[in-house]
């Protein structure tokens, strides 16, 4: 069952007014990171709330507690619980997405004021924060919602939403939550696929689909020597310089190529078969598009394969810098007395952060006693996620995939995301169902970066693909 | 020829006006790191002119012109130059001093206001910034002046003076100044040796001569990669990253027990032969001492003469830390695209900038080279200064030994500093004198650290060995 050819051309009649209401979602600065902005949060919560109840949504919000932040006790935003359709036949559709966006200052870079929607009419960007990630996808919902709503035309299956205002500050109480709503008599029982809109094409060319995310662990290894801050002067050559110890320690963890030389980690990953690869072969991708993104002709090989493998389905370890070193510019002649090197290996399957942290910590500790120092070493893991990995056959799949063909005319790339949405995991572990991530946005959206931008078509058409996407489901063989 | 016994005795009696005289210096908060405490530099200058004068120096403010602070152009504090006497048949000693001082807040950890000298009637300390570095050395030389000119004895020696504002914040413009004043005809015409009172005993309880500053060659090595910071989710294991090669050659230039492993580095230093070595076996000091000062049980060795060789007569090289990588507190998972590791390394006979310098170039370009990355390096001198070892045997020495010994009752303890004091080899290359470094502190003053104080007995102790340092380089055979 395609969609009606009458939704279709609702969502192109209707397009100006869907950017206007776009622009009036980015227009809330809803930044969860920045308690000065949380009563916008909880605004732009508001505004969501009672957009979807205008489209026939049932919905309750949730209060999720409160959190410390910069050290300051704050309320969490509400998440918002939405269901609409109750009917036994179809299939009940879980769809999560979050209203909270990043931090965004004109200063930073911005060429236009970053809560103020700008349509640059040469290029068809929509350019504001919060555009692409998250905000412009929610609102794609509401956009198909609004179609039967007004129309009075029967959604083709139940669905179920899971809002939050959270998810650039760690989704705070969301897995609590999702936990609870997922047992019998929950929210979300009876939900048989889950998708998620909050990631991008892998360039700014092809549709995708993302059935696999990496997970991550963070560790904190913290060389302790004197008692204070010392003047290299006195005491050069009299010490055991932390900072020395603490260097040798990150030296063998990677190498330049990224090989990570920590015994075990990248062994415990199988390479792929020749189907694996096919797929990796087939993404319209070039090592030209990491360089780009990247800025800079640094890519670690030309080779599509490797490269995409290298962001996709192989762990990654980089050092992102020292805590308790000189850090400030001109030249400061200190021996830091204690200093702390930060490292992250983003993990895929089978790693997790409890079978990896072993192997790390005995092997630093291991190398640590080779230098024969009289410093000390403590290793803190900070946070870690597991990596979540989709079976990329299943009727959830078929249907985006059959969606997206209809929409855009070209099968979806299927693809694998080197970051982490740790909420996909959960729903994935909880409702133990099928988890699309199914994303509206291009790979060079900027999400987190100035002059975050969602293209007009990816807006329209993506509402189209959302939209159609529910019909296939309805159509396709599955459970129900 | 000893020092008279009424110069003792009244400096003992008026010892209480001499410390009322350091509070009031005390108390002018002359920070020269800090633009806004400019005004008390130069008040400070003001009123240390004011109190030569008064007892019968001659002086003259040199303006330095400007310089450029913080992005601030700010006109340099005036130096001073002082003189009296002018008997041909006597020594014409130069004394050096400063006036400024290092910053110091309350809130950085003093237990008392740091701008008003306190008295711990327990301890016999006098705690204030500045106390012993280096307002109290520079009014010992006022308390000397003030016996000779208010009892109108003729000083045993002729006497120049060079006192500067700017010591803490590198010295600016004092290079070309002593250089012009040492020609034909300046202010320095006819000095015959140098005497310093600007660092510290080795230990709390043993006078020192000090005849040795190590230089100094401070580095910035940078690594440039993408062309923004990147989220290592997105590009973990798909390009070079600029921390992992800062790293790998950050660990290759000295190891856990200070061995600097840079080619030539170490190996220019001949070994100390059986005469050296008895210098620093007869210095008043353990291993406990250097411990007990860096505060923590890390010291390289506990063979005495090691360790004050390690110090005082060995290069060191000390990695301070990194610009541009992560460096706050928490967990960011950042890619930086462009990072500088600082180090120095602190310099002996015969090493030099200018030397040592390209050794350390070429190494890290040939280690660089081997890594086999897409990145780009480049390699700065932040800043440098050559080491000093003067003639320990000269008779300006030999006058010092013995005042010590008078003043005392031991003899000093000889020995070079790990730091540097650029001033001395520019009074050293331009006069081609003999320089005496005569400390009036001990080593546990903080000088730039919290609680600085000077001990009641060294200033008044102190006062009474830099004048008879004067009788007895009046009675010494030497030069005129
Ligand atoms: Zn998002
Ligand atoms: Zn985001
Ligand atoms: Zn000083
Ligand atoms: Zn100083």
């Amino acid at each position: 069952m395609p969609a009606p050819q009458e939704f279709l051309s609702f969502v192109d009649t209707n397009a100006n007014a869907f950017i206007k209401r776009l622009a009036e979602a980015v227009a809330i600065p809803s930044i969860s990171g920045d308690a000065t902005h949380r009563a916008d949060v909880v605004k732009m919560g508001e505004w969501l709330n009672t957009h979807l109840k205008a489209v026939g949504v049932s919905t309750q919000l949730v209060d999720l507690g409160k959190h410390t932040m910069d050290g300051e006790e704050l309320n969490l935003p509400p998440a918002i619980l939405g269901r609409i359709g109750d009917d036994k036949s179809k299939k009940t559709v879980l769809i999560y997405g979050h209203f909270d966006v990043q931090p965004a200052n004109k200063s930073d870079g911005w060429n236009t004021d970053p809560f103020t929607l700008t349509i640059d009419e040469s290029t068809g960007q929509l350019i504001g924060r919060g555009s692409s990630d998250d905000k412009g996808p929610v609102l794609g919902w509401l956009n198909v919602l609004q179609y039967h709503h007004q129309q009075r035309k029967a959604l083709p299956v139940n669905l179920r939403f899971c809002f939050e205002g959270m998810e650039e500050s760690g989704s705070e109480g969301l897995d609590d939550l999702v936990e609870r709503e997922s047992k019998p008599g929950g929210w979300f029982d009876g939900v048989d696929c889950v998708c998620i809109s909050d990631n991008y094409w892998l360039n700014t060319r092809t549709p995708v689909l993302t059935y696999g995310l990496r997970g991550l662990t963070y560790l904190k290894v913290t060389v302790h020597g004197p008692g204070r801050d010392l003047h290299s002067g006195v005491f050069g050559r009299t010490v055991y310089e932390p900072m020395t110890d603490l260097i040798a320690i990150m030296s063998k963890l990677v190498d330049s190529q990224g090989n990570i030389l920590i015994p075990g980690v990248d062994e415990m990953v199988c390479a792929a078969d020749e189907e694996e690869r096919e797929i990796y072969e087939s993404l319209d991708y070039s090592y030209k598009d990491i360089e780009s993104a990247a800025g800079g002709p640094v890519a670690l090989t030309t080779d599509k394969v490797d490269l995409l493998m290298g962001r996709m389905r192989y762990p990654s370890l980089s050092l992102h810098g020292i805590e308790g070193a000189f850090s400030g510019v001109g030249a400061k002649t200190v021996i830091p007395a204690k200093v702390s090197g930060k490292f992250s290996i983003r993990l895929v399957p089978p790693q997790t952060p409890e079978i990896v942290d072993p192997l790390v910590i005995s092997y630093i500790e291991s190398e640590f006693a080779k230098l024969n120092t009289k410093n000390t070493l403590t290793i803190e893991n900070l946070h870690g996620g597991k990596p979540w990995v989709a079976d990329h056959t299943h009727w959830n799949f078929e249907a985006a995939k059959r969606a997206t063909k209809a929409v855009y005319g070209q099968d979806p790339d299927l693809t694998r995301e080197g970051g982490s949405i740790p909420v996909t995991l959960t729903f994935a572990e909880s409702l133990k169902v099928n988890v699309l991530l199914l994303p509206m946005g291009r790979g060079d959206d900027g999400a987190h970066s100035t002059n975050e931008k969602l293209d007009r078509s990816n807006f329209i058409e993506g509402t189209k693909l959302l939209g159609t996407y529910l019909y296939e489901l309805a159509d396709i063989q599955g459970k129900k």
